[in-house]
């Protein structure tokens, strides 16, 4: 496995879809809006990704059984009375490289380019690092015009504030490249924790500005199941890296002039 | 040396062969109960392994003679009432890079999968970075049907706690998509040195899981020569990066495998 | 996007231009010189270089506009009373890795070379880590024949205390293997801030080694909106970084240039 | 620049020489020996290398002019009286990634091997990271039939502490693998200075493992001139690192799965 592996379980036919990404991230807010709207509208997977620019390991379930590292597209079609087509990027990581980064982004550009996407959405959190009483969504977009939709429906512009790091920002600036709209959505957390309050307001957000129309009742118990995992799994790799007598890989050496 | 080195000293006719990995990681506790099969079992060494994402150096053994970073293939033949035969995986190190792992780890399943490998078995430790009173032996699988044999036999399942990262488990999970079963065994260990208890309670599940049958009398005086060597080896490679002015910067993976 | 995109936007005519660059750095010093030559004297923008090396993030605007990272070539023509020609290599970011720096660096070199520069000066700053009474200009070259010319003028030889780091660093070493003169020129500076007056100082050396005449009065006032936007966006992503689960990891490179 | 460039500058008939690799590494102890030995019985140089994995840098020489990243070959020719010829591998830096080193270490050892070298030499020096009352000399081999000569002379032979790491262990086992003997011999050093008493105990060591003769009278002279540039160096990297607001590159990210 020297490359990308993408298989296409399916060829749906789609009319101009909104394409929606949803990778882990902060908060794993992003993650948590998508993985709902996936299971509640009954979304179907028809493409799985695997990249040796993943974390070279697996994951393991609640059950014990282990799971690559993927990223998957699903798919909604006819959604609410415009009959709108989605397409979602969701999966359990990230490449780990700028070039792995840059390549995966443009595959998946170029997967769903095909399908004329009418416009990105990529949902993420925001990290103040303090506790937050009621969780704003900021926005940004590849255009100015983009700008006025989400100001009236309460989003908060970020401007000039740093940077949008990994899937949700390349997918933004590659498609702008491209000349397709796209609009960053993040839900503001603290960011230390799975933030179902964050995800409610930014699904909140994007149910305003698409015609998805979702019950929100689960999400805080889907948020608790994730939590649960995510966070005893973090401790113990945490523990394990500090503790083991397996010294840190010792690659990139540096030498001296 | 731009791609992997492959040497093929032999290629033996095995049958269906249970194939089972233990490159060096958590405790040493895989890697201590793979030499321990192969060398009480006479094991044959029919593949030698060189990569260009291996650690750019290498290691001095008890008398002074260097020893390039490799990884190996053994093979035993017939053993027990069964005639099973098994491929062994063993080595001194593994690949530093994503693309490394996932390169290596896809180069080895191409190499062992011709001979219709029947089962992965992936052998590791599991850092609790507390005395161990009396060693679990935990356990990860590819499907849940492969759940409840381990149950029986006194495995802990390990489930939802964490990825398994390294060969072991990119193994299984790469395994997993070729459609191969496989298990993950990991020793209870408190990680910050060669633990040969954590071995011996591995082993004796592997013994139970298998028809290997193996002497376990000589193991805790190989993991006494390996734990002075390696001690010895992190004590003086710590010292070095921290007063040298060649420190190696700090990578992302510390394998658990 | 596995290689890098070069897009030729106009092809000028130029005339043995003067080659400068001034990417992102320290203090920010170079870039705030360039970015203001090429304002004032309306620069045109005939190259955008886009390159999986760059970090996998994009930018957001004052405006909560995305901008894709990015490195741009602007020329301007029969500047002041030598009709000298000139380009300028500015953007917002540099390639992460050693083979990213050295191959982009060479691609531009292969660009602009077919123009017959006669001269590459990289801009840049020289951290004291001190507060700065006047900022000194600092200089090395890449011939010895280049440095009374930089003596007489006011800028201090920079010898033998460490290296060039980055495209600073590289596009004069490059250069130097194909025979082309270079004068790596560093303003003086605390280094932890937006430094306007380390700017002018770099400025004031240039232009008198240069026909270029500027004003430089809306140099401090270009000074504080960058400020504004560097520090705003450095201090969110330090606590981003320090508070969530996604820290990126520190690399190797930290631009001098 | 996306491959090592390799310049001949001159093809030399040489008999089986010797060959010595002294890259910078831990105290400079192996530069400082080499650099004294070609200086002082005038070796020719006959190929530069420069390779992309190199640091994306320049240094500045004591003059303030700059000198781009290379690795060198020199040679020496009917050396002594058994008229044995030399090759040194010498210069300011190596390889960062572990594939770098690995390619590079291989063209050079491919270049060289047309030669027929008849044995390889690797100097560097050992870090104690405490002062050293009267430095030893420490040797690791690559065939167990090399230490008694080396015991006889007083070295100490190194076992199974530690690896060797860059250029200095990855030479010795890439040869091994190719059938050439090869020798580590190291300087006991602190490690935190340039040590040209480390250097001379090396240098005593490698004359009379050779029949190179060479006045060490100067060999304090040059570490002295060696130790100002680059203390100086590293002072001023370690500062503008510390403290300059140039965040560090942001690659390599990681996600939560």
């Amino acid at each position: 496995m020297n490359e990308t592996i993408i298989n296409i379980l399916e060829k749906p036919e789609l009319d101009n879809p909104i394409f929606i990404e949803a990778l882990p991230g902060i908060g794993h807010v992003g993650k948590l809006v998508a993985d709902h709207i996936i299971e509640e509208l009954n979304g179907t997977k028809w493409v799985e990704i695997y990249c040796p620019e993943f974390p070279p390991q697996v994951l393991v379930n609640e059950d014990g059984v282990i799971e690559p590292m993927i990223n998957e597209l699903y798919y909604l079609k006819d959604v609410g009375e415009s009959k709108q087509d989605y397409i979602f990027l969701v999966g359990n990581t990230q490449a780990l490289s700028p070039e792995g980064q840059y390549g995966l982004c443009s595959q998946i550009l170029d997967l769903v380019e095909d399908y004329n996407i009418s416009k990105i959405f990529t949902l993420g959190g925001l990290a103040t690092g303090q506790p937050v009483e009621s969780a704003k969504v900021f926005g940004s977009v590849t255009d100015i015009e983009l700008i006025d939709e989400l100001k009236d429906i309460g989003v908060t512009i970020r401007s000039a504030d740093g940077g949008i790091i990994g899937a949700s920002g390349l997918l933004l600036g590659l498609g702008k490249l491209r000349g397709i709209d796209g609009v960053c959505l993040m839900g503001e957390t603290p960011g230390y924790f799975i933030d179902a309050e964050a995800a409610e307001a930014l699904l909140l957000i994007l149910l305003k500005l698409t015609d998805l129309v979702v019950d929100i009742e689960k999400l805080e118990e889907r948020a608790e199941e994730t939590r649960k995992m995510i966070t005893k799994a973090q401790q113990m790799e945490q523990e394990m890296m500090q503790r083991t007598n397996m010294s840190p890989a010792e690659d990139d050496l540096r030498y001296i002039g």
